[in-house]
């Protein structure tokens, strides 16, 4: 699995497109390049609290018995003597290198009393100290959080240069798949993994293009496939990849371009079929169509994917959790299990329980389920008590 | 901290408003009401491998030595001494109750070879095991995923009811303030905070209404916060609020209706001077202007607010990790220290370093960290090497 990822991404060409958006759109996008600060923030010497700005060097002797005493100013400079009350934020006066706090001192109408020594800067936010000009704010391959934006927003941009969003054309194959909205006939199943893949795509930040669903046939496969890549960064199928049945997908992606598929079949559990294709740079990742199966296999191949294709430094993974399992799975040796547990807290502890033993291909083990432990190649099986390492794609539950 | 959450979250009422939409367009919505299944699925007895479809009880003596050898037909029902072949996914035929698979029996002419017992229904997917006729697939309240999208679309749905997105107004204020794209003046700041608490509320899948900026005059004020009452579910303010200035934006909520202010002041660093109002009803988050303080304050309080006006079942909190500090931080006693760290895997373990302690209120404090710790109120501080809780709210870093 690890071998095929790696052998798939590094066939995969990244051709970087950029256009420059408003910053109030940016919540998700990925930076294309460094933002570096044009100033420093904050821009001045500025009081952290609210109290009375004045020299610390004057301070040093103030004590409780023998309290040292300044008058009161609301120029924008102090002179010996003298101190001006504040607020948090307010530059501070030019003169003063320090803000004593409110309940530290005494007013007596234009007097103020100081009662202990003031550190020099004590409470002022010195200029540039939060970033200062020249610095980089933010780094090119960042997807941007809402604390980006505050940050970009704090230091004056309103624009922003992001990569495109990778558009990744969506394809599933199966004479037994019917539309949703229709009638279904006896033997047909609704499709549901242009659904799923879509939206998985579209968490990730890409624009997935679901082109619908093609028949168990050479022609009708190759020509999705043509309008996939014309169109998109990448394309992802599902069905019609499998040991025993025609291989028609594999088939029909060979025949597009070079080098065609490069990885077919996956030591992985579900998701054994996959294949791995790259044509004229486009990476094309062929799914079974078992919608469990679909879903996982994105996770493992389509997520780095579209990581590359967004110009993120590396792959984002799902967040990770460590707990203890409720009970023993046994799994296929020779194969990397995606075993489907179910995450929650109990007394304070992480504790995962197994939903997929009783079928690994069932879509609702993927509903009860809240993330997934890969289990290594050689072992065959987690035991009670063991702890392991989930994948999270979906909440945390309380018990 | 927690006692003025769950007094706030108690005053405020949820008044559910629902509509129907394409499931397609369900992604991260809130179901309204618990989804039933009006069909099995599968819909029938299927094959779950490549294989030969036959009767179980019929294969209870073969063995390597002595095979039991089977008539291969192709009609949609079987007799004794019949098998036919079917492809994963293909409809059981009648008659049927096991498949073994293409690799353990050998094939000659219009024969099939078995040379071991099949147990009953190996290799079937039985009807209904996924999802039962009747049974509930996915429940109200629940935040649909991907996975959720792929199952309700795998049982036939295609629209489904859910809440409408809470809509949350932000209102930030100070006469220090510039906007976005503006000259800044000396001593002037622009306002980051809209930006960064609009991009929060809509991670949460609320809809944000930045009303920009109040001058820190009473009637500016409550003319915003009105507004706010009136189109939104909820409000968000910044700045105004302090232990020694005036609190403007407390004043102005008190004016406007009961019960107003609840909460004026809590026992937590940074976000001390956040207040939490509710006025017929609806509620009020009053945060500090620091931009910092103001994101932290969302977290704790907005959160949990989005997720009740949201309809969901329990607040949706972020990804929790469990780390090790990598540093000694001191924290003030007798308040909820929210403690930045940077979270990353280091030889397979989580590690974690602080980056709040150099200034708590610095907005790179959380662009530098990944998480933050809430340490309990009656510590000091957090020993070099201990575990702790990290609420992640951006990607893990790897070193």
């Amino acid at each position: 699995m690890d071998k095929a990822l790696k052998e798939f991404l590094s066939r995969v060409e990244f051709n970087p497109k950029t256009h420059v958006i408003p910053l109030k759109t940016g919540l998700n996008r990925v930076l294309s390049q460094d933002i570096v600060s044009t100033r420093n923030l904050p821009g001045m010497d500025k009081s952290a609290v609210d109290g009375y700005a004045l020299r610390a060097s004057e301070t040093l002797e103030a004590t409780k018995s023998k309290p040292r005493s300044f008058q009161l100013v609301k120029s924008d400079s102090i002179k010996n003597n003298e101190t001006k009350q504040v607020w948090t934020g307010n530059p501070l006066p030019s003169g003063a290198d320090a803000v004593l706090m409110l309940e530290n001192v005494k007013m007596t109408r234009d007097k103020v009393e100081v009662y202990g020594p003031a550190t020099r800067w004590e409470n002022v936010s010195r200029m540039g100290e939060d970033i200062r000009q020249g610095q980089v704010a933010v780094r090119a391959g960042r997807r941007l959080r809402p604390q980006h934006l505050g940050l970009l927003a704090a230091i004056g941009f309103d624009e922003i240069r992001v990569f495109e969003k990778p558009k990744v054309a969506i394809v599933a194959t199966g004479n037994e798949l019917a539309e949703l909205g229709r009638d279904l006939h006896e033997s047909q199943i609704f499709d549901s993994n242009g659904l799923s893949l879509s939206a998985l795509c579209a968490e990730l930040g890409a624009e997935p293009n679901d082109l619908g669903i093609a028949r168990d046939e050479l022609e009708d496969i190759s020509e999705k496939l043509r309008t996939g890549l014309n169109t998109s960064d990448a394309v992802v199928t599902t069905g019609g990849t499998s040991v025993g049945a025609p291989d028609l997908v594999p088939d029909a992606v060979n025949a597009l371009g070079e080098p065609g598929i490069i990885v077919h079949g996956v030591a992985m559990r579900p998701g054994m079929p996959t294949a791995l294709a790259v044509v004229s740079g486009k990476p094309l990742l062929v799914l079974p169509g078992n919608p469990a199966a679909a879903m996982l296999g994105f996770e493992v191949f389509g997520r780095p994917l579209i990581s590359k294709l967004s110009g993120l430094q590396r792959t984002e993974s799902r967040p990770l959790i460590e707990a203890r399992m409720t009970k023993k799975v046994t799994v296929t040796l020779g194969r990397r299990n995606l075993v489907r547990v179910q995450v929650f807290l109990k007394k304070g502890e992480f504790c995962a329980r197994p939903v997929s033993a009783r079928g690994s291909g069932l879509i609702s083990t993927m509903t009860e389920a809240n993330g997934y432990v890969a289990t290594m190649k050689n072992v065959e099986g987690i035991e009670e008590g063991e702890i392991v390492r989930v994948h999270m794609f979906d909440d945390l539950e309380e018990h």
